[in-house]
């Protein structure tokens, strides 16, 4: 019997093919692209360490197949998208988005050789706006694409963000999301400016928070007393396995308004999903879901996200990053950034750190279930292909002691 | 007796000191730089992974001996070329074009020590205005650099085209000389727009080739038949130990005429040397030789020269290298730029790769030749110094059937 | 009994924590910032190959802290300095300049933890405008920081240089301090010129030199017979272990004056502080310390040190550093940062190496007396708290013979 390798938190941030995180990822549907900007000529990607080639074919079908072409290597990056598939620009072998060699134009029209030759492909699906794929294994019978609620949901409205490329590695984002604290701390505003974030994230009065455990991974709930004895505040951000986020609120929607506005309850879901490139850079696909009652929610969002604070630059200051108090996506890239892979990492954890040590956790025993053969929490079995998996999030006043 | 390592085609591509392929390039005169490029001041080159600097001392010798100062190794990229020699700029020691140590101020006047030191250096020759160097063993008595015609014939006129830098492996570049296949492919054009290359090279009516064994190292033929019976159109590449390729055309010359220009047959040989500076980059020497009848051949070449086909950007590609239809040169080098190097790249050979199965089989047999310490391909006996080696490369109608 | 490594020039370069450099310069205080530069903000440093931050708390003492929080990881030189320490931007964790943490924001009010988490730091001491750390053992009871005549000086001028970082080895720079022949040969002009730059270290007649141990490391005396039978001419540069350079005169004082001007004696000590940043680069701090009667020697000064002579570059002139005849600090850095690694440079030294041969072994045998428990040459007893350590360094004319 072949023996498990062992695995400890150090082994979480590596991805590559044959590692253990690396395997436990090729689990899941993963995000590849977003259908915006996929256009007429092939997209290289990177994913899990592997470099593939994504593009879409005459017929609007999606591939992702090998970037480097089987039969001497040239780069599909820069093949012609034409004749019922991709075509290698070096000597013409022509591929559809399985991967099957159509032509070879330089053989006897009569060889069977293109028949034989199947490049590595991957299948590809498309939900709100995202591209979604499958790396793991038995790929004729994939485990379902879970619809996600703020991505299948036909009420709403939907805005895809710019996709961004981050240049560390992932978990330092991801575990960011199972710690409320620093949103207290390292977002800490003025506590009397007047806003939500500064009198809920009052870093003077930091909110007692609960990480917990759910059916598609945890959620952290931070709670203060609401405005009447049986309502609370409430602040809830949720993990799902493998490497997504969800929050009830961004910086642009609750966030710099008085904590009255709060009363109407949170309708917006960001959520974000992080895939990691290699071992040192992801790409990160963020949509809003809204599902509120303003028909222009989103047009009145954009000049607000324009300004983002922008504190002035002392002369010697010769830091990489600009100071950055009150402009939250700066604040969190300088903090995670630089903070060490986990493994190369010392740490000391407190008792805030309990979401932090969950999320660890959870991914332990995910991988754990992936080496013996179940399937890790977040996967789906073929019978529940058609439920819509929700999120929690939440960002307002509700009814107190809700789980 | 010492056990030869047995070489596969993956010692190909690596050329450093001591390894099988390194060791077998340096049983040839390599090119090392331009004498129109050479100016009063000494020129790193890195051959073969070592560092080296070229220089012509006042009386207009060459000579190539290693950068590195052997004093407290200061390089002499940045010696002053006087006296006789290269001086070190940091404490002066002064060397010959071979080597040898001349001065070092400030030791007394009588001090043998200067003689006694002799610098790291290589033979080196110039020839149609290309400077060679010799880099193996038994330097005092190296094989005779051959008389390249198209560098030596001194009937025709000349034209040495820019110095140019690659960042790849050498070895992608010189398989591409062996594969014509990519021609009708990779540089194909609307096979109705009149010119020779559209006709000839048609991606959809790939012309026949052969690959053949030389006395120099190999040559592919493509063929299609002539205007008349006893005629054939030809087009004939040839590729000569160790890593020179030599066609009888290029996008300048014939390439872009019609077919019927053809016929007053082939006069231009495009001959080019690839020195591999380490296993990650190589540098490229081109000449020209033309023997036909127009004395203004390259000034009526010139202006054809400097348009290049480009194709409009659009607004999302953000691609490495720019769309390229139509500009032959960065067409390659997308191509063979995107190659993994060979012993790290998975392939598919087809029958049309026998050019490049050739290439690599006359290669490996050379560098067990020299394990054999028998003289490898192209390397020729001292007694035949003044043979001039012809390279066939040819491009136009000419009677059928020749070799 | 544990054995200790024996230790070779090959070791000398090497400083990170546990080599045998690396523990041998951390018996000693290095400078680590200038007091003029640090300003409000944290000041990342990397010292021997840690990466540390430098700051002022409010109240005006100097921390050097570990620059990753210990709690998460997150980069320090973000924090705030604020309530009597450095605050960490991600949990707000607070540490004072001992690397005491005092708060931990998240954490209930009777919590022990942040009293027991003490984070990684080192003394730091002011001295004449730099700033010195001691990253050695036994940190409560460091040794003595050396008074350094030139910075601790009460009478005299003082100027700071721009700090310089150079991407080097260490070593490379101090051995040229050691050298003075390449001050003849590299600096060379014309020997007619007029200068006493010129005339002393006239490369067609190098000055005679001695190489001296000296309490504090050793020194090298240059010589020339001086304007009467009882004087000489001297140059006399030191250096001082662990890696302070420190010479009579620069190119800005004496350097371009006619020979009679010297008569007047030095009386400008420049001195040098090198601190190794890590095995490829090292940080500059240079002090001038003037002692004469020119009430406004710096400001006279400074004129000249703008204009530095730049040789016209050459049109095809394409290597990296440009031509530097006359340039000192120019010449210097060419030669010196294209010498290899010491382990890793071929060298055959001559008779006038031995100022050089003489430096390596006083580091070598003051790197075995730190692995044999005793103090090194330049680490002061505790005793020894108050003396002025004067460091030797003239340029004039003086009485022959002197020491």
């Amino acid at each position: 019997m072949k023996r498990l390798k062992k695995i400890t938190l150090a082994d979480i941030p590596y991805v590559g093919l044959g590692t253990p995180a690396g395997e436990w990822f090729r689990r899941y549907w993963m995000v590849v692209g977003a259908t915006r900007d996929l256009y007429d000529i092939p997209q290289r990607v990177k994913v899990l360490g592997e470099e593939l080639v994504l593009f879409r074919d005459q017929r609007g079908e999606l591939g992702l197949i090998g970037n480097h072409c089987p039969h001497r290597g040239a780069s599909l990056e820069y093949g012609d998208i034409e004749d019922g598939g991709i075509r290698c620009p070096y000597h013409g072998w022509l591929f559809n988005v399985h991967g099957q060699c159509l032509e070879m134009p330089a053989e006897t029209r009569d060889s069977n050789f293109p028949r034989k030759v199947r490049h590595l492909s991957y299948p590809v699906q498309e939900q709100g706006g995202l591209i979604f794929a499958y790396l793991g294994p038995d790929q004729d019978n994939p485990p379902p694409l879970p619809k996600y609620k703020a991505l299948a949901d036909s009420a709403g409205q939907r805005s895809l963000e710019a996709t961004r490329v981050y240049d560390y590695n992932w978990f330092n984002f991801i575990e960011n999301g199972a710690d409320p604290v620093h949103f207290s701390t390292l977002h800490r505003a003025d506590p009397n400016d007047g806003t939500w974030r500064s009198w809920f994230f009052n870093y003077k009065d930091i909110p007692h928070f609960d990480a917990v455990e759910t059916p598609y991974g945890m959620k952290v709930v931070s709670r203060k007393p609401g405005p009447t004895a049986d309502t609370e505040y409430v602040d809830e951000k949720s993990f799902a396995l493998p490497s997504i986020l969800q929050i009830g609120d961004t910086e642009f929607t609750h966030f710099r308004q008085p904590r009255e506005a709060l009363s109407a309850g949170s309708h917006n879901a960001h959520i974000m999903f992080v895939t990691p490139n290699d071992d040192h850079s992801f790409t990160l696909f963020t949509v809003n879901h809204y599902t509120g009652s303003d028909p222009e929610f989103f047009q009145k969002l954009s000049p607000s996200r324009k300004i983002e604070a922008e504190a002035e630059k002392k002369p010697y200051d010769q830091r990489k990053y600009a100071p950055f108090r009150g402009n939250v996506r700066t604040e969190d890239i300088a903090c995670q950034g630089t903070q060490p892979v986990l493994d190369r990492r010392k740490e000391q954890l407190a008792t805030s750190d309990k979401g932090v040590i969950l999320i660890r956790k959870i991914i332990l025993n995910a991988i754990r279930s992936m080496q013996e053969n179940r399937a890790p929490k977040g996967v789906l079995p073929a019978g529940r292909a058609h439920d819509v998996v929700s999120i929690d999030s939440f960002t307002g006043v509700r009814a107190k002691g809700l789980a």
